[in-house]
């Protein structure tokens, strides 16, 4: 004891955290060993599977348990925006507690998309404080991006991802054979991803788009070419995102897309992909950005021809400048105080802005209206 | 682009976790800047109070806010343990979204005791993925354990802390100042937490409590012993836990009277307070450890003499052996596997026990309940 008591007691303390995202080809063959060898290969699993992918998939999934002679529970959860809420979260923790896993060697295992992935990763960071998990992606949208960093949640009192955590899993295993049965529409949406990484810091990714998107899309990303866009596109989302995992730096140039979409896919729920609501963030924004000349009119005509290329299908429809400026003001909560609006300044960089004005929005959606409209006139003979 | 597509990308990141445990008397004195100088000094903030601090506190807390000008949520919410539940955590997070802060630079503030604590710190942890707190322990359970570390979480499912988060403070800030208006029942209560760690790790921490701490007690740890004991068990507490933060290694010292409570608190939640379990534990244990000769006759003497003289009023009926065999079992799934059980090996050591049977579960319980029956016989004159 010393003689003067002590006033304050500093704690520092640096967590390690390290995970690996794989591409793991035929992950659910008996043969392979790759998902058994994080934990006990003996152990027990709990695992998550959404229920589309468990109708297409689930024979194969549990074959590869039972054939291994594994016990796993397989428990069945649907995936859809809808379904990312307080109610499943605590469906799964339930089920959880009535298959108790050992604390740390028997990881969660999460199949599915985006939705299930965010909601299962949020019950793992909050399951007796922590427990480990592993996600196999199973759309595009998963597999480019929701599955690879740590940002895991559910939605809650009307607001998208508003209660969740930051949770690394102990690994990301990425297994393109799920990808052919998914939607057509499905995979666009995952592509709309692709497209806004390349747009801020890619332009090799972005020819890569230009020339081969739209025959990826029809083949299901299982030829090279559509290979090599989920590499670059995998590769360069972690490269944004490994520096700055906990958005310590709020200024996130993959918040390209992220501003407007916010308040349009959250009243849209059931209308709007996160794809599709990103794809006409971008839209607006390209227009903002050839309004203030960050952006020539050759390169928005650019980003407008790959869309169109594309055929997204998009419903400009819910345009909604009062609905998309509110999204944008609660941006600025999320972003502490500052708006911090990724803009692209040509094809492959960025800057941020911190003073779009109402009008500026209200301009960018008229245009983008003109814009949509003369594409779809008749052209003129003459 | 290299020729050969990576077949993995490795995520290695180092995340930094500082905050200070600072004793700050007179912590709502209008002129102390200390709680504003976490986060904007101007900006707004959202405090969290436990009712019976706010009907006992609550205008001292109110001044401050009003007498510095700071626009403050004053959010009201009760103590208790069956207080520590989903429904308080939402009503906590929907009030958090009706007073939107900025996401960094407001934090929330929680004073209350280790219910109100926890929980506001779980909603912390996952509101928007997490946003800054501060903790203001107002109960002795709070000043020496709860408040310290990063532990959050709620009951669930009939289990205690069944969700939760590692989730550091901004800061602990500690004012003494609310303590006296605790009911002994819990001031003992903390006591328990403060005996637990002194049977494991420090002897004359031990010896302070045989001398000084029914005084303690009486005086509210207002006097300069009572604060020396409080100095000796936040620091012993702090380096206990700060090595460990993530409970990375399941076997913990500040484990101990933690196996057998669990189940005894979790059935017993209006009738049983978490250190009044702890302490019905640590003595069970004492009686394993005795049977073993762990501990001599001596020591054992010594650890029931310090809780008659403490007076805890502890309740022995609640003592099921049944109830406490599941509870060990439960912890063998939380410790992954094994027991893990901290045993004082004499006073201010300890071991871990891997191999506690039922039997000497039944035995130790039936010895404490005849050292009980036989201290509270009247002496035989002769
Ligand atoms: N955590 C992050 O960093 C992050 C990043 C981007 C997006 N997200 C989140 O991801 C969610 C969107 O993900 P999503 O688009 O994958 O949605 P989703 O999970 O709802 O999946 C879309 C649909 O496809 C079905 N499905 C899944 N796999 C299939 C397969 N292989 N074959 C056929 N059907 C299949 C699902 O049942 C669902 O109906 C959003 O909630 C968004 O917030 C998170
Ligand atoms: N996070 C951790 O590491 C950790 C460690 C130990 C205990 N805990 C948790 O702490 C909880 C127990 O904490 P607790 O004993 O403080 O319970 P508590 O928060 O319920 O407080 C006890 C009672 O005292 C009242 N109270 C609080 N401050 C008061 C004051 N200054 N004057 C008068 N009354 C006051 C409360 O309203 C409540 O009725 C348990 O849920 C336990 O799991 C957590």
């Amino acid at each position: 004891m010393s003689a003067v008591p002590p006033q304050r007691w500093e704690v520092r303390v640096q967590r390690p955290i390290a995970y690996d995202v794989i591409k793991a080809p035929a992950l659910f063959d008996p043969a392979s060993d790759l998902l058994m060898s994080f934990g006990n290969p003996h152990g027990r699993r709990f695992v998550v599977v959404d229920g589309t992918v468990d109708r297409l998939h689930g024979e194969r999934i549990r074959g590869y348990f039972r054939e291994r002679g594994i016990e796993a529970r397989i428990q069945v959860f649907p995936g859809g925006e809808e379904h990312k809420n307080s109610e499943i979260y605590q469906d799964i923790a339930r089920a959880l507690d009535a298959f108790p896993i050992h604390r740390r060697d028997e990881p969660v295992i999460a199949i599915g998309g985006g939705v299930l992935t965010d909601v299962v990763a949020f019950v793992a960071a909050s399951y007796r404080r922590g427990v480990p998990h592993i996600k196999v992606p199973t759309t595009l949208m998963g597999y480019v991006d929701a599955a690879l960093g740590i940002k895991a949640g559910i939605n809650f009192n009307g607001n998208k991802n508003r209660l969740g955590a930051f949770e690394p899993p102990l690994a990301v295993l990425l297994d393109r054979s799920f990808l052919p049965t998914l939607p057509r529409r499905h995979l666009v949406n995952g592509v709309c991803e692709i497209i806004k990484l390349a747009i801020i810091r890619d332009a090799g990714l972005f020819q890569r788009l230009e020339r081969d998107a739209a025959r990826a899309v029809a083949t299901c990303f299982s030829e090279p070419a559509g290979e090599a866009i989920l590499d670059g596109a995998i590769g360069g989302m972690l490269e944004e995102l490994v520096p700055n995992l906990h958005e310590e730096d709020l200024a996130r140039r993959v918040d390209f897309g992220h501003t407007f979409s916010y308040g349009l896919e959250t009243r849209h729920e059931h209308r709007l992909l996160h794809g599709e609501a990103v794809l006409l963030d971008i839209l607006v924004s390209t227009c903002i950005a050839q309004a203030r000349g960050l952006l020539s009119a050759f390169e928005a005509d650019r980003i407008f021809a790959l869309v169109e290329a594309l055929d997204a299908g998009l419903d400009y429809g819910v345009l909604d400048t009062d609905l998309m400026w509110a999204s944008l003001l609660d941006r600025v909560k999320h972003r502490n105080g500052l708006q911090r609006v990724p803009m692209p300044t040509g094809i492959g960089h960025c800057l941020f802005l911190n003073d779009i004005s109402r009008a500026e929005l209200d301009a960018a959606v008229l245009a983008l209206h003109s814009r949509i409209k003369a594409s779809h006139e008749p052209a003129i003979e003459c």
